[in-house]
């Protein structure tokens, strides 16, 4: 392939409808769908698998005409679980920015059983598109095709049950006013005191309430800031087969990525210094002991509020 | 379906070879496989799902002859990643008793792509027989019919290197002389003194030489003690994409249950007075802080050690 995606592209994660008609027509594709992957390789050098070394790069188009870019992302010093696999990155992204379906996904190397099965919570699974760029013939292909017989959301839920990428608005009920925060009061490392704190907690809130979380019931939200008082937040997803999951904190940090922030760099760290995980109370699913030795070892020292919510309806 | 296996295999989660030659004949089927089909309801109801409810087995016919059950393992209170998967269940059982293969299984419902995606760690993983007793018409299918184009071992391995089911013989180099008990010395609540965690460590170490980590080179063993004084040990299993591994205290779990162990019952707690680790100094996959959240879930109050080695040799 001779064409070239348009430099004015490299590090972003999320390329807008009028930029991406533009790049299709620099790069001399007929369709923007052609041009996901071209963007395959860009990708794949914003990875961060410092286990592996092994760089995944996914590239979906929206149906609101944008391209959403996932990458995979591993963390030294705690089990395997706590990867983020490209396709997973990809949907957080297109979630985190309130696209409503991804129709189209190119990426570097095939997809794996567990993203096959993520990829389940979007609704008309089967038909999504998928080109494997290190295949011998690169082509569209529905995921049906990698995953023929699924288990998924039609096997447990109502049909009517909105699914990833679809809104959801779940009611949190009153934080507890008693034990709102745990973990520790006051300021957080002096950055920004009370009002990152509160702002920490809103993000978290915001998330929780736009969490996928209808096999458990138990939505979770989490945020991270970093030192200049930047606030990043990410939903919990689950999966119907359960494993799969993407956890609140993981969420977070594409959020983080895929806006600019994550310490600009590879290997250099996270750059996060506060963070709030929002979640329900007494839950089947909790996040918090996960949540913290994860933050633990992606940013050492950081602090940690736990906000816990009492449902007043099921969610 | 007439026909019905005998009433003494009720509760166990490995048949002998001669006992399952007799089952078979019994139950006037033609091969001792058109068995395993017949045991999915009795595996079902071994299963422990507090949080869905969902009942999953799992039957596997070995290359011994023997057959191994596997039911589906929820953790309430924890992330939905450690859950167990029933065909997971069931590979992790036939690994601890020496099984080399494992080429037919019949499940209760189609494996969900984590499942398919653990699988492909065993050689030859395309072959493996599955039948669905949920399906329309069930018939033992190839592996690859559910997960074409698989990602898995030999994207990452050379041919010749170990799969699960095949012989592990870590060189685990030397247990830290100077810091080897981590979270508190002594005895364990009482029962079986320092003679207990010798013998937890010993497992806990057995477990880690036979841990299957290629990906990572962390191999790693947990063991957990019950108020008797039994104890069961299991090996960490890696998958090729990470996420589908499963855990050495999950896999120490699969193994007290098999064993006759875990509470006995379900709901009843499992009965988990002590546990070790033996895992990677300086790892860059580390079991303990999940170790420790997961066991306090599992087993409030319970004890855990954890021992780091010293590579002298890859792993
Ligand atoms: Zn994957
Ligand atoms: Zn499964």
């Amino acid at each position: 392939m001779e064409e070239k995606p348009a430099r004015s592209t490299v590090g972003k994660f999320v390329i807008e409808a009028e930029e991406a008609q533009a790049m299709a027509k620099e790069s001399g594709v007929a369709a923007v769908r052609e041009l996901l992957p071209l963007l395959v390789p860009a990708a794949q050098r914003l990875a961060r698998p410092p286990i592996s070394n092994y760089r995944v790069g996914a590239v979906g188009l929206g149906a609101s005409g944008r391209i959403f870019l996932g990458v995979n992302l591993e963390f030294p010093g705690l089990p395997l679980h706590h990867s983020v696999h490209a396709e997973q990155f990809l949907m957080a992204n297109a979630n985190a920015h309130g696209e409503t379906g991804i129709r189209c996904v190119a990426v570097s190397s095939v997809p794996c059983g567990h993203c096959r099965q993520f990829l389940q919570e979007i609704r008309g699974a089967a038909e999504i598109q998928i080109l494997v760029t290190s295949d011998e013939d690169p082509a569209f292909r529905p995921l049906a095709s990698l995953l023929p017989h699924p288990f998924g959301p039609p096997d447990l839920l109502h049909k009517d049950a909105p699914l990833l990428l679809e809104p959801h608005d779940n009611e949190l009920g009153a934080l507890d006013a008693t034990g709102v925060a745990v973990g520790g009061g006051g300021l957080c490392n002096g950055i920004g005191g009370g009002g990152l704190d509160r702002r920490l907690r809103e993000a978290a809130e915001g998330a929780a309430r736009s969490s996928h979380a209808p096999y458990s019931g138990c939505a979770a939200g989490f945020a991270v800031a970093d030192g200049g008082g930047r606030v990043y937040s990410g939903s919990y997803v689950e999966s119907a087969a359960y494993n799969p999951s993407l956890g609140p904190a993981q969420a977070a940090m594409v959020a983080c990525l895929a806006a600019g922030g994550g310490g600009g760099r590879e290997g250099g760290g996270w750059g996060i210094v506060a963070a709030a995980l929002v979640e329900k109370e007494t839950a089947a699913v909790s996040h918090e002991g996960t949540a913290r030795i994860f933050l633990e070892a992606v940013a050492p020292g950081a602090h940690l509020k736990v906000y816990r919510f009492r449902p007043s309806t099921a969610v």
